[in-house]
C-alpha cells in the first residue's frame, strides 16, 4: 500500500461541498460526520475512491476542514482535521495518538486499554486496542484503510509496540465497502493467546482469531463493580465470552463462578484464564445456547448471589429495537429467578438503539414477570478509555445495571 | 414520642381508598407514592393526623397494602408494606434496617456509608447517613416523624450504634408540614467534627451543625474517578463543601489542590481533614462565591490539570430549570480556560429537573462557548449506597460528567 500522496499538498485536493441545508453549524461545532444527503454529489465527487481526503466547503464555499470521502457510504464525509491544509502524514497520526495515549497512561498503570476510541481521538472510524508490546487496529473507514501505512509507523512511534495486526470483522466495514481481510502490519505473530490483566484478573485474549480486538476493554468499571460485591459469592456470567465478569469476582474473592457461553472456544480461554490466577478449582463453564442454559438451571434450582449477563447487541439497530428489548425482558425474565433473595442481578446492553430508559424499562418488567422486586444500585457505562464526543454521546452503547432483588 | 400502638391491630387501623383514575396497577407493581388527587380525600381522611398508618385500598375496595398518609402533603401517601396487615414496631424496622445493612456491609469495608436510601430501602422518605459508631436520621416524611421511637431503637440494635442524631434540616420536612428542630435522639452528642475514611482520604464531618448530615457519600465513586486522574495534578475543587474532590485527589497523589467555597466554615473543615491526612503542604483554599471566584482565577490566568465543579441544585425543581441550565453553563464556561490542555473538567449536577441529556448539553455548550473542545469519558451518579426504584429512577438526581478538554 502506498501512502496518499495528494494530501501532501492541500491545493491539490479534491473539494467536496454541502448543500445549503446541512449543518455546518454543528460541523463548525465538532460534529464529525457529513452524511450523504447533506453533500453536493456530483459526478466528480461520486467518482472519488473510497477515503479520499478533501476539502469541505460549507455551501458559500468557505473551508469547514480536511475530510475522508467515501461515496459509497451513508457517512460520506469524515472530518479529519478543522485545518483544510492539514497534511495525513505520519506526524498527524502521532501527534493524535500521543494524545491518546496521554489519557490512557494517566488511567492505568499497565498498558491493557482502548488506545483510540475512533471519532472522540480525532481518528474517525478507527479503533485501536493496546495489549502491551501488541495493537490491534479496527480500520473501520475507508480513509484510515487507505493509510494504514502512516499510521501503523506512528502507532509504532508513539507507543513502542513491536507488533501491529489488522483486525477487519468490524461489522460497519461493510458499510464502507471495506473486505474483512485481518492480519499482520508489523511485527511478530504472537503464537497464542495473550495474558491480559485487568481488575486482579488474567483474562486470556486470542487477538488474531476472537472476536473484534479479541477483548473487551469496554466493561472495566462494571467489572470491578461486580467484583466489589463478589466477595464469598456464588456467581454466574451469562455471554460470559473469555470470563470477563466470572474471572473479575473470582479475582476479588468469589466462591466459585459458572460461566456460560455458545463459543467453546471462547469458554477454552475463559478455563485458560482462570487457571492463570490459580482459581480454576472455583470457575466451571457450561457451554450452550444462553436462554436453554438459563431456563435448565432455572428447572434446576440453581441459586446464586451474583448473576451477570452481558448478551451481544440484541438492538444493533433501530428496526431491531422491539425485538431486541423483549430480548432483554426475556433474560431479565429467566435470571432473576437465579438470584438468591437480596442477590444481585448485573444486566448489560450494548446495543445502540435501546437506550437507557428503554433498556432499563425492559429489565424491570422482566423481573416483575417473575414477582421480584428490585432496586437499582448501580447503573455503568464504558470505561473511559472509550471517550465520546459529546455530540454523539446520546447514543453511548455499552449501559450496565445491577439490580438487587 | 409515643409508639402508635394503634398500627398493632389491622383492624383498628383507618381505611383510606384511591379514586378510581388512580393508578393501583402501577403500585401494585412497587410503585411507593398516592398523590393527593389519586386518593378519596372525603372529611375522615383530611383529619388524619400527618402519618398515620392505614390501610389503602383500591377503588373496588381490594387492600392495596399498609400505607402512612399525610394530608398535608402532595404525596398524600407512601407505601410502607404490601402487607395490609402489617404491625409498625421495633421488629418492622429492623427486618428493613438489617436488609439495608447486608447491602452496605457488602460494598463497604468501613462503616461509612448512606445506611438508608428512602424507598429504595423500603423506608419512604428516610435517610440514614452511618459514621461509625453514629448514625443521623433525616425523617423526611411525616410517618417516620411519628415512629422515631422504634426506629432509633431498630438502628441501635440493628447497627450496634451508641449515638443517633435527628437532622430536621430536609427541603421536604416543609412540604410534609414538619418542623426544622434537629437534635439527638440516643446516646453521648460528638464533641466535635468526626473523620471520615473515604477513598484514602479523610473528611471532616460535622454532624451537628452541618448541611444535611454533615458530609455527602453520594459523590464517593466520582471522587474514586477523579482521584485515578489525579496524580500529580493540580486540581481546582470549586463548591468544595468539605473538600470532596480535593483531599480525594491529595490522597491519589495530587501535586498541589485548591478548594472554594462559599462557607469558610466548610472550607475549615477541609483544611483539617488536609491536617489529618498530613497533607496541608499541598492544600489550600479561597472563600468565596464560586463564580466571583472562578472569574478571579481566569483573570489571573491560573491553569490546573483538574477542575471539579460541584455546585448546589441550581436546578431543584422543573419551574427552575431554565435558570439552572443557564448557571451550569455559566459555571462551564468560567471553569473551561482553568483547564490545562489534556486536562479534565469534572461538571456536577444535583438538580433533579435537569436530566443528564439536559444537563450535558449545557455543559458542552459552556465549554464550546470558549473555544474549547471536549471529549465525554465518564458519566457517574450517585454510589450503590443510594439505591433507586427503578420507577423513580428517571429523576436520579446526582450527574458527575468528566470531559477532556
Amino acid at each position: 500500500m502506498t501512502v496518499v500522496c495528494s494530501s501532501s499538498a492541500a491545493e491539490a485536493l479534491p473539494i467536496v461541498r454541502l448543500k445549503p441545508k446541512a449543518n455546518a453549524r454543528a460541523l463548525r461545532r465538532g460534529f464529525p460526520w457529513v452524511y450523504a444527503n447533506e453533500l453536493v454529489t456530483d459526478r466528480r465527487t461520486k467518482a472519488l475512491a473510497p477515503g479520499t481526503p478533501a476539502v469541505l466547503q460549507d455551501d458559500a464555499r468557505r473551508p469547514l476542514g480536511l475530510v475522508g470521502v467515501n461515496p459509497r457510504s451513508k457517512i460520506i464525509a469524515r472530518m479529519l482535521d478543522t485545518r483544510p491544509t492539514a497534511v495525513l502524514d505520519q506526524i498527524w497520526f502521532e501527534v493524535r495518538l500521543a494524545r491518546a495515549l496521554a489519557l490512557r497512561a494517566q488511567l492505568f498503570d499497565k498498558p491493557y486499554y482502548r488506545l483510540v476510541h475512533a471519532e472522540a481521538d480525532g481518528l474517525p472510524g478507527v479503533i485501536i486496542d493496546r495489549f502491551g508490546d501488541l495493537c490491534v487496529i479496527q480500520p473501520n473507514a475507508a480513509w484510515a484503510e487507505r493509510l494504514l501505512d502512516p499510521l501503523t509507523a506512528a502507532l509504532q512511534s508513539v507507543t513502542g509496540v513491536q507488533t501491529v495486526l489488522k483486525n477487519a470483522s468490524g461489522r460497519t466495514r461493510g458499510l464502507e465497502g471495506l473486505d474483512d481481510q485481518s492480519g499482520g502490519l508489523a511485527g511478530e505473530m504472537p503464537d497464542g493467546p495473550l495474558p491480559v490483566p485487568m481488575n486482579g484478573a488474567t483474562y486470556m485474549a486470542d487477538v488474531t482469531g476472537g472476536q473484534k480486538t479479541g477483548l473487551f476493554f469496554d466493561q472495566r468499571p462494571n467489572h470491578a463493580f461486580a467484583g466489589g460485591l463478589a466477595r464469598g459469592a456464588r456467581v454466574l456470567d451469562v455471554f460470559s465470552h473469555v470470563g470477563g465478569f466470572s474471572l473479575a469476582a473470582l479475582a476479588a474473592g468469589a466462591e466459585r463462578a459458572l460461566a456460560v457461553d455458545a463459543s467453546q472456544t471462547a469458554l477454552d480461554l475463559a478455563q485458560a484464564g482462570a487457571a492463570a490466577m490459580q482459581a480454576e478449582g472455583r470457575f466451571a463453564t457450561r457451554q450452550g445456547d444462553a436462554f436453554d442454559v438459563l431456563t435448565a438451571l432455572g428447572a434446576e434450582g440453581a441459586q446464586f448471589d451474583l448473576v451477570i449477563c452481558d448478551p451481544p447487541a440484541f438492538a444493533p439497530s433501530r428496526p431491531a429495537l422491539d425485538a431486541g428489548l423483549r430480548a432483554y425482558e426475556r433474560i431479565a425474565r429467566l435470571a432473576a429467578p437465579l438470584v438468591a433473595e437480596n442477590g444481585i442481578l448485573g444486566l448489560c446492553s450494548c446495543s445502540h438503539a435501546a437506550d437507557l430508559t428503554a433498556f432499563r424499562g425492559a429489565c424491570v418488567r422482566g423481573i416483575g414477570r417473575v414477582g421480584r422486586r428490585a432496586t437499582l444500585i448501580h447503573t455503568g457505562f464504558a470505561g473511559p478509555d472509550h471517550p465520546q464526543l459529546p455530540q454523539l454521546a446520546e447514543s453511548g452503547y455499552l449501559k450496565s445495571l445491577f439490580f438487587r432483588v
